[in-house]
């Protein structure tokens, strides 16, 4: 795209529709043309095909408000907001149409509908205290119109809770594995799977999880194939991640 | 499947096609068919749709020739070794038609010719040194089937040279960023691309690297959408994934 | 015992039996008899009932035979011997009746013929490069005088493989995981079984799983209760222990 | 157990007393007959033999009373709950017959009579701020069936203290021994004993401790046999598995 | 300088202006004329050059009162507060002139006009979160005399918006790159840079980032030259250091 | 001590004045006479020769009260209180005669005059804020009858304030370095005395400091002979090792 | 730079002296001419204005000399090979004129004489044991023509040593304090000298140094201003960023 | 003795018998004569009245000798040389009257008779493995002219072992604690005596270890007062400190 942009300024040049300074000017930000709306990055949106994310851990009620209207005022898209407190999910409900989930702090404003994706993603957690961090995943997943199925609650010390979901996992199209303490189920659902698994280590434990390290380091050495990991309670990067891949095998006819 | 697999026994059951004890032996062992063959797992090969792949590292030339033949005795499939040291390369070249590459220490048996995917995997490297471990990736997502383009020696130190690359990472399906040291490789091109990148953080440096840390951490941070990681140096987890990424968007026609 | 020694004491001094110097070099030693061979413990030999152990690394062979003469000298009892190289063992042969495996680096020497338990000890490893902890595990508890059963190469990634051997599990007295990388195997066994679960976590594994670090914070962290942790590759304490807990169930009738 | 059930499955279907799709349904679940249940596991319970534990952390009162009143609309079964907080004890101790120890935190609802072990679990501290740890060891413990006897304030620094409590350590089946800072306690006691040591490293401390890290580095690498160790303040576990091991050894006659 | 006044002190012995024991004491202190006025260091203000900076944390308003005011009596220069709370600001703006600023938390009192350098430093941030930091970074540095440009939240994922400041950054005579998560920030203006680049790690993150940790191994192992870092949140600290690499350039004229 | 009073109790058994059941509870406890009193080791306070310590930390008021109570009922010896609130500090000073100061947060009941040692300890710190956990040092070793001099805020980034302390360094039986942050004054201090220094890392700082490693790491690592070090903060193990070592040298005549 | 050359480029498009097609390549590559030739980067060597350098470790000699082939090929500009083997550059010595030194192992080929800094690089070390990481910087610092005064051994356990030198270190316009084990080095400069202090943390020293953990986390916590800190044993970019502070000065007349 | 120097000198120059530019000369390097020396610091052995000790690890036989030269041209001095390979210590004992101690790897060179102190330093090892670090302590402590008593293998697991040397323990006047894996022998010395026990970790041990780091925590955190400690490996800097306390009490009459 940058190409065809480059070329289209040459031949204006060459037509005489555009002078030197104003194609140099064109030329310098052309790839770059988002920058002169200073923070706010409307350009990425339009290049990567996604309703623009907002995190909302350590910004105010007005903050988030301000940055939405300015969201607004350039066009019609979604805007998910992650780590949105129920204080300031009050305030923006008053002022915006807003969706607001408080298990895992997403709010969403000014809904598109979306086309869905043919395939699904399962979103599964090792016990109830990762919902949250799932639901994170799922609610993006969601808004960026993917198909979601949640499997919670499947630990690998029950090992056939997980496995009377094996026709789900199998299925799936992408598949996230939530899990805190020793983070075993990205491993047993990578070697149950076909698909791609993006594990994602929660802070759920106490004393040697490190505050998630235990999940983290366990991930990370899985002994199956087609894992990947992601920050520690990192819900929303994994949906969106999952939403890239689920992506790829386009959406419901 | 295995539902399917349920049915059909107790239907054989119900027939008087198939006895108690026969039956009570299938259903035992139905998703675990593989288990007869000890430790040699074929059923995987089947269920996964993939060659098979055996760890060379910290086993002998010997024991690698056993495995191979074991698998060989089963089916034509494809065999990637992994970490294969050149001496073992030399035993078993004389034994099999191993093709072998030593910058990487892959091997390779009696290749099958795959169907190529459409898509295609990006595999970049921060410096050359990151070059091995990109070639693990690289090789191993060409025996799976995959094209694979490389882009080495991109490292963000001269930023230029990874933009003038910018095409190709926008265009691929997946991408994998090899980088040690300071890792920054994978955030960049995060923010560059619309596709899931895949992470590998090298040991690639010296002192405060701590043997691959400052790199994981770092591309666990990473402040671009569509990241993941996977272990250090773990380039053939970065290729294998990468190729059931790819291949949810199909073959070539 | 060690009240009934002094009161032993006691009463020889009573019935003049014994003078008071005598007696108090007998009172001051009572439970530190062994302390007069030096570092040769035989008193713990005979507290906790089990042979004697040797920790072979960093000792030469010479060092070896000394202590294995020492303690010959004291009682016929069976010696164990840890981590003992290749060449000691070959030294060591030609001296004393040595059994000696080459995997776990176990040697044993003047075996007696114990009694076994009645319970059984399961020994199961992750992969096959878990074997030689394994092994250390699994001959120390047969010297100990138990009954053991190898699984080994039943990893989480293909679950099947384990569950496949539900029933050697279910019926284990205790059981010893051994396992690397994530070191899932652990939590999988501890949720299927009633018994005892000794994880043991090796250093089997590259990059982040920092020589052991991953698997053991996996452990620590798991999820299913019975589960307890020993040392990084420490198949010995894991097997002098599982013999410990077998032996509460008495030996076969 | 499984075995028996698809058997008796199998007979059913051959006999005709059971049609395909209702012998489908109990094949399905026959391991997993409490996944119906959602999340609360009621299998787990018979197959493991022991009370239904709440693990209370992070759980409102309303949840866990939630919990209760499932639990106990399956069977008359002991109900322990960990971690429970004192607020959430006062809602619950006006619905259900509580009995609540503020210092572990623990609550049990619904007491049975168990039989009681012959054998005895001692729970050794190190010190007056590791007694909490203890007392969730102990009360597990004890909720399960288990003669416990408290050792507390032993520590290493003063070792005639611990030294004077010789007896109760050797006439021990099990041992707990729960310790912060240098976490000595539990080579010390494995010396001493011929009996299992399950140590629990505390969080007790400041400073170099590092939350517990001292005390769990200090027990993994204890020079004594028979010690294996949970998780930081993990008081419930070792009292968990203390009762698995104590019962080896049968009840009381 | 010290030379100076030790010759000095011994013209005046010589010249009998001076009687020995005087002498001796002026010798004792001569460098350390300060140490007479306690904890406040004068002497370092002259020989540094630079105004008197106070830490702010962990002091209470009045100690604050008291050092400024110890500080005033004995010369009319600027004094920098850093870290200092709102509500110390609130009670010492009314007795002082003081200007304080509310984000990076620094406060200004008795500002005299300084010289401003010729050279200029540039501020940038990989976030807007990174902000409070880079304010206290390029506050102390216009305090101390410097002309600042300030590039925020030009981080690494969106690399265009850093590329289009490409002209600051290669203009700067010092840059300071404030980032947290991966950091990546340092070591892609270091490649554009051919001046020195303080790298700020910051705190912002979570999970994985343990506290800034992420960010100050990356920017450790930057692969950019001219690269060096500071303590993570260390805003002063790295505007203190622009400061005296500016001054090397000399004001302007 | 311990020998002549086994030779004294089996003296009086052979004289007939002690009976063997006696004798025996007599041997059992001669070490631990103190046991008797539960918690509460009155024997150490005479085996060791020092005030009777208290850690606050984490107890009551009351819990404190009662201790107190039980030492005084026993002996009329000083008691130390560690790490004492200032709540605490008040309920107890209406009970008993004690002293308390806020700073470093320790209280004295009851004191005697102790002699005097000959020798001084000097305490140093390497700025204001290690100042409590100096006093803490500081105090411990007055109340355990040393004389002490404070040198406080000499850290060595003003390398001269320490050196015009030379003579109170040179001249001290032992000394006490206290710092945060980089934790140099140890060693500087190390290089100038001929006496033990004893390192106190504080956890004074904050990023890379990780609540004190980083001057504990430093520490530890001091190219100064002579130079050992306690935990994190850890005021009263310096003071009373300090104590220790200066009494070596006797008291005041 | 690159501006004009957009603007050159538009207007010999406009002038008809260039086609669309040849435009558009030009200025796809305009800032990124370089990568014309692969993996060398012959622009950064105009764009920074310094010799170019290569990292020789892990580098055959072989290598090595193909990249000087390929420099000098491009300019006669001087070439500077860190972490130089005695062996490669004995190779290299027959091929061109080299100057080695074997003790940083740096080698310098085709030396063209640069213009000197008027100011002045110290470079100082802790001990004589961070003589070679030192002298890694003070080359690198004069090959890229600067002035360098050497201050070895200088460590803080003899701070009279370094006292002595004050002088130096007051003169200098930038100082490198080299220093492993505790790392105090930079603390102590940073508090004597007014100019920029680049700290280089060794690898010196054992245990609890952690490989340079030690003086890294010392280095980062200085409590001394104008101070910061490199990566461990990174001499050569301690050298290279003194220089490039050091010409911020300019050179001498 | 400095004031001393000062007083005198300005006496001197008041009576004319020195004139200013010497007295200045004087005065400027009165507290470092040593530095006319270079690295060797003559110096030092005087004001802290040891023998000079020269590290031997990493530097070759020749090195040592020139060292050894130049400090014996200056004072028949005693020389310890630690970690002196059995190579240089050939080399050197061919040169000078050499007395090497293998185990420990500490050479002396020209032995002076010292007076011996009348208090005796105890130095006591966990276990075999730790006795070359108790060595290289013990023989400082010699060569220091220290009484020394050793307590080989009386690690905590045999706790009887260290018990029968209570007498020995209680006698001395320091002890010298060296344990590696769980370090806890510190804590319960520390428990038993009176007096300064100087800890000294060492990297005995394997896995969860790391490399020492289980022995200094548990060490640092040691609930016994009256304890500190060293580096990890650091049986010199324990000898020598240990020395330093013993001198406080006097030499032998």
């Amino acid at each position: 795209m940058v190409s065809k942009q480059i070329l289209s300024v040459l031949q204006q040049v060459k037509d005489g529709a555009l002078d030197i300074e104003n194609a140099y000017e064109k030329l310098k930000i052309c790839p770059f043309e988002d920058l002169g709306y200073a923070k706010i990055d409307h350009h990425r949106t339009i290049r990567q095909g996604t309703p623009e994310v907002i995190y909302g851990a350590g910004k105010t009620a007005e903050q988030i408000e301000g940055i939405i209207h300015s969201l607004l005022s350039h066009s019609p898209q979604n805007i998910l907001i992650t780590r949105l407190s129920e204080e300031s999910a009050d305030y923006l409900s008053q002022r915006f149409s807003l969706t607001y989930d408080s298990l895992s702090q997403i709010g969403v404003v000014n809904r598109l509908k979306l086309l869905t994706t043919s395939g699904t993603i399962v979103v599964a957690t090792g016990g109830t205290s990762d919902i949250p961090v799932a639901e994170e995943a799922a609610l993006t997943a969601e808004v960026l119109g993917n198909k979601v199925e949640r499997l919670y609650d499947v630990g690998v010390a029950g090992i056939h809770r997980l496995l009377s979901h094996a026709d789900a996992i199998t299925r799936a199209t992408v598949i996230i594995a939530v899990a805190g303490m020793e983070g075993a189920l990205a491993s047993v659902i990578g070697g149950l799977a076909d698909s791609p698994v993006i594990a994602v280590p929660t802070s759920v434990g106490y004393g040697a999880n490190f505050q998630g390290l235990s999940a983290l380091l366990s991930m990370l050495n899985s002994c199956a194939s087609g894992v990947s990991v992601v920050n520690i309670d990192n819900g929303f990067g994994a949906g969106y991640l999952a939403s890239m891949i689920n992506h790829i095998g386009g959406n419901e006819s």
